[in-house]
């Protein structure tokens, strides 16, 4: 049976990206069922639909999304990406954002391997908060992080289940519990107690800017990190950056408990400046791809197009799609 | 006239690095009138006091104050930090947390040279918040970000003065403007507005996901950054390790109005595993110092003590404290 999938190729060097990714996927055999959703910066100036509550029942109906990147330089920065990204991994209650990392860091001479697992549905990004007699000198702009144990643990112990399926088994909570006492109290406590069920597993505790300096340093300590929203989205660009860059990394919005399709998308945003030149490097869109196909149940085409990737080079976009996608076939 | 300078060693290797940089600070020829004060996780072991407010109304007599690191082992992680490091700077109106960063990044060849001007007395710092139905299922914890215009202005006003100091005359505001809309919003606007009165003054905006891969893969576009309390505590953390590591990371906790002391500490913390053993670098301790005598009106001596500190080694903490200040002496 054939996947259906919706794919927002978005703004930019989206379409170019998302074109590639289902190119390889093709090329392994996976069966596709795509249909094109027109949404992002470009579709929002046309007729002003960011993601009305229509397109997202629309996407309930398939088995997954695979997304380019979204944003223009002509609409405000975070309208497009709160109402559509955002909007997204609330609604369809995408709650674990999974972001692999595997490369070789500046000044490193052997790969680290370690993906962080970062909660994707509360903290600072629920948009708790307000302001106060905006425009004067007197004003105040207050900002919410808002963390549920339910929220918490699901993403906790989908962490702990992950590093099962991994060789080292260890799990690395980040967080700054020394300075957010009430979200960090909740986010420890629910961590020990999820990790007592886990009697095999490593753990370990570093504070989010400690993290960021062991990120540059020593990336070996890691195997799988859990943190909330906002450090998570700190985390996964650094870790892309220590990684090959952020060219290459892939992520996973995830509902695992499959109430709705789950999301999958390059790190990297639209990139207007090189857009529509056959010039960006799809390699994070496969990626993206190939961590769909693991969760649609295709674990042997995702790591067949994983290894394709390793040093697919960095032609154009549609040279190096066609070099993963020639490796794929043999 | 001497400098009336209260000295708090602190826990682990910090009166061992606060010693270097008193040592290196009078073969400066700068004249010092130290007090020490015993404080630290080791005092609150004995007798409770982790900075009672009359100890804190004593501190207010001095001219500035030098910290070497606080925080052990058996004592809670927070507690220390909170009630002595955060408390001083509440209290003492701290505002501006400075950090500059020389050095060359892993995989550069060459170094670059910013400085990190983070708030320090407002945002996610302020422990607003709570809990609800603590150790239930269905618990509830919010942490708060608390920012004012007076507070996020003086701030700012602080970065763009000192910028004019430096050649490239370039400000950085990092935040997350796209998702932290309320905070964002109170930033940006203050940023707008300020650099408004700077009009020779470069500006830029980077979110701060994007300016964690900056900071690894492009350091060299940054001269003055400045950015609130929690993104300063990371982003600070991330440019000790691109610079030569946390090791030689200095720190100035500075009360520009002069309403009271100005306090400076190296980033690092106590590292008890290596404390009474001569081992600590006392780089970060001896450049704390130098941005004292910056801020005590005394520029050629930090000057000098800058000098001395390149390539100081790797020995003994006595010995590289040695070595920097027979080179200050000449
Ligand atoms: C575009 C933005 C809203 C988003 C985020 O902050 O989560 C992005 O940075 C990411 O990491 O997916
Ligand atoms: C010890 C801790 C409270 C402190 C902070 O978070 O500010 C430290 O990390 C720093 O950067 O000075």
């Amino acid at each position: 049976m054939a996947h259906k999938i919706a794919v927002i190729g978005g703004d930019g060097i989206g379409p170019e990206v998302t074109a590639e990714a289902i190119k390889v996927m093709e090329a392994a055999g996976v069966e596709l069922d795509t249909t094109d959703f027109d949404l992002g910066g470009a579709r929002y100036l046309r007729d002003g639909e960011i993601l009305s509550d229509e397109t997202l029942a629309e996407l309930r109906n398939y088995d997954a999304i695979l997304l380019g990147a979204v944003g223009t330089p002509d609409v405000p920065p975070g309208v497009i990406e709160r109402g559509l990204l955002l909007k997204m991994r609330f609604e369809l209650d995408l709650y674990v954002n999974q972001r692999p990392f595997v490369g070789t860091a500046p000044g490193h001479d052997r790969p680290h391997d370690f993906v962080v697992i970062r909660e994707n549905t509360e903290g600072p990004y629920v948009g708790e908060g307000g302001v106060l007699r905006r425009g004067t000198p007197n004003e105040v702009a207050t900002q919410g992080s808002v963390n549920t144990r339910m929220g918490v643990e699901r993403c906790i112990r989908y962490a702990f289940e992950l590093a099962q399926t991994r060789a080292r088994k260890h799990v690395t909570l980040v967080h700054k519990t020394n300075v957010l006492t009430f979200a960090g109290d909740l986010w420890e406590r629910t961590f020990d107690e999820v990790a007592a069920e886990y009697p095999d597993t490593e753990t370990a505790y570093n504070h989010v800017d400690a993290a960021c300096i062991y990120f540059v340093q020593d990336p070996h300590r890691y195997d799988v990190v859990v943190t909330d929203n906002l450090f998570g989205d700190i985390l996964t660009d650094l870790g892309g950056a220590v990684s090959g860059g952020i060219g290459l990394a892939s992520s996973a919005n995830l509902n695992p408990d499959r109430t709705g399709p789950s999301m999958f998308e390059p790190v990297h945003g639209s990139a207007p400046d090189i857009a529509g030149q056959n010039k960006a490097n799809p390699t994070a869109a496969v990626l993206s791809a190939a961590l769909m196909l693991d969760f649609l149940g295709e674990p042997d085409a995702a790591e067949t197009i994983r290894a394709a990737c390793d040093d697919a080079g960095s032609g154009s976009t549609t040279s190096v799609g066609d070099t993963i996608a020639a490796r794929v076939r043999e």
